[in-house]
């Protein structure tokens, strides 16, 4: 199923804007490079909305957030759809300040998002308008097999609410759009000790939803899976002097292999 | 002695706030993933103290900094002293520049440092609130074997004068809170070559610092020790065809990897 | 030829000063070390002519470009030109936004550049003060043997134009002077599936030309072969889990490790 999503997404070579944090952006560029896009990284208010205008997606990441980045987001966000381009949000950290909690508010009342991606403190937090995060990494494991109705319930509560799908990570990782749910089963412990992975994974969603039109879960369920799956392959591959720097690099070295078969045979999902 | 230390970082999980600069910010999160802390970068004024509320320590770094970065240092930097939340400044190039050494002076004039840790140029230049400094790099090396005496009495003067433990790094290392100090003997130069490991080593300072409340010159010298040690794991490693990069990628395997046991069988330090 | 271009940059590790992108400022950092210069980054207005003046090089790039960095990139670009220090322009997208063109418009106005290194579509932009581009990384296979003339013509225009030597990069390099001209042909296409190569080829430029004053056309060539050649000899490395991460890792190994001799043997290009 997954297989021709990522063919599409190879073949069209997409080039997504993203207006995200300094901390991971040379990440996120060199998985986007490496999964077939094209990245542009641009978040000057008097560019923003041209660039967006160039591209086939874009990114709204809130991590490093500054009030000044706000205006080029709106705009850029305002502009996708316009042209109706595939807008993908992360709200990094939203339930660490009030800051971002009001970006986060005035995004969702001005853009319409294709996918919201964030683990469950941030969509709790985005339901709730509030919420008990510490740090940004906080909660990231909180979807577990024992709790997985309740978290998905949180994840349809919030879809249905925004119109967007959203893609909810941790030790599973569930995506839904209001009515139909994916359940992932992809991925490692270890990607958790990496910086950026949830950043990483949220531009290759905007690449995957902007190769594949009309099919925002897909997508979304399909980016859980490859990146999962890719950091299954970086993990094997430690040995034991290696530790999550060389799994940061195989992580996207994995990424630059992976093919439709390999997607499909290695994507482990279930359809709720 | 220093087994503890870690010990107790790795078991609290230590979320860390860095305000830092763009260059070094992602090594500096994958060390504090690797070393068992948690990261959060933050840098807007209207969060910042926030942010730091909900940390265990801050790091305040000059590297690439703006004017308009100051007013969240400082706001940071008095919520941590009101908690009594240790904050560690590493006082880039701080002799490069007026607007350096004036973001200097304002933040020494302002917030109570557990630690502060720089290069000798950068040590030199905070006492004299000038200095000859080049590059950012320059004058790493010039702690060493022959002049070790005039050093230590550098960093012990500007631990008197700030009250806080003064970590300088270069040939040899040292902590040192005014009264006692340790040299350091752990480390490698090829570290010099990879940018940011001065920066990582602060961070580093602030969790351990952190997760061991009332040792701050012991956790400053198990942070030299730890971090000394890695890049020699690192260096180890390398390979006919390997350099600076991959050396870079292995620190951080390595300090991913480091136990306890072996920071205390692997550190080579004396106590003066 | 080449090899004493490279002991010159070894022997004088000189202090690069680069007002550069987030996206990859690490990358440039890392690479200007491996090569044996010593990077600064530092673009706040109230200091970067300060601490140009104590470099021996300036990279001005325009990725992530923010109108509040022009001030700078401006008081930078005149200070090196009053002390007579090269000044290397990075045209990053340039053919993408009214911002960028402006910005480019400016600074071709004020500053003299020693070196415009970007591909053909950024060439092309900067000639017409238009262009069609796309993402960043668009039309970097511009340059191939079946267009080679055209190319030529167009980066001999420009360096008649500015006054500096104009280096272009694709699946061909050229460097010309408006009069004569170097065809490189180093290199490998997976580099452009690695974010920021052209960033570090436009760093390493500088330093190649600031540790060989009055040869800024064979300084150019000689960063020309020698990024490509490591970037071959990065890509020999590569077994068959291996991708694009670690070859930007193995990049930046190789020119840790590129002797001069090794430049001089590799080097394959012509003069026309």
């Amino acid at each position: 199923m997954f297989a021709h999503l990522l063919e599409n997404l190879h073949r069209q070579n997409p080039v997504i804007h993203n207006i995200t944090n300094y901390v991971t952006a040379n990440d996120c560029a060199n998985l986007l490079l490496a999964c077939g896009a094209s990245p542009v990284m641009a978040d000057d208010p008097a560019e923003a909305a041209g660039i967006t205008a160039r591209s086939r997606g874009l990114t709204l990441n809130l991590g490093t957030f500054h009030t000044h980045t706000l205006p080029a987001m709106l705009a850029a966000g305002r502009q996708a759809n316009a042209l109706g381009l595939p807008v993908v949000l992360d709200p990094v950290g939203v339930g660490a300040s009030a800051l971002r909690a009001d970006a986060a508010r005035q995004l969702l009342g001005a853009v319409r998002f294709a996918v919201i991606r964030g683990n469950l403190a941030e969509i709790t937090a985005l339901l709730a308008g509030t919420g008990g995060q510490q740090g940004v990494d906080d909660a990231v494991d909180a979807i577990r097999p024992d709790n997985l109705d309740r978290c998905l319930a949180l994840v349809q509560r919030l879809a249905a609410r925004t119109g967007a799908v959203v893609a909810a990570t941790g030790a599973l990782d569930l995506a839904g759009d209001g009515q139909r749910a994916f359940v992932v089963r992809n991925g490692h412990p270890i990607l958790r000790r990496i910086t950026g992975t949830g950043c990483q994974l949220s531009c290759l969603t905007t690449a995957f939803v902007a190769a594949n039109p009309g099919q925002p879960l897909e997508s979304a369920a399909a980016a859980l899976c490859a990146l999962g799956l890719c950091g299954e392959i970086a993990h094997s591959r430690l040995g034991p002097l290696d530790g999550s720097a060389s799994c940061r690099t195989w992580l996207i070295d994995a990424m630059y292999n992976l093919t439709p078969r390999q997607l499909e045979e290695g994507a482990r999902y279930e359809l709720r």
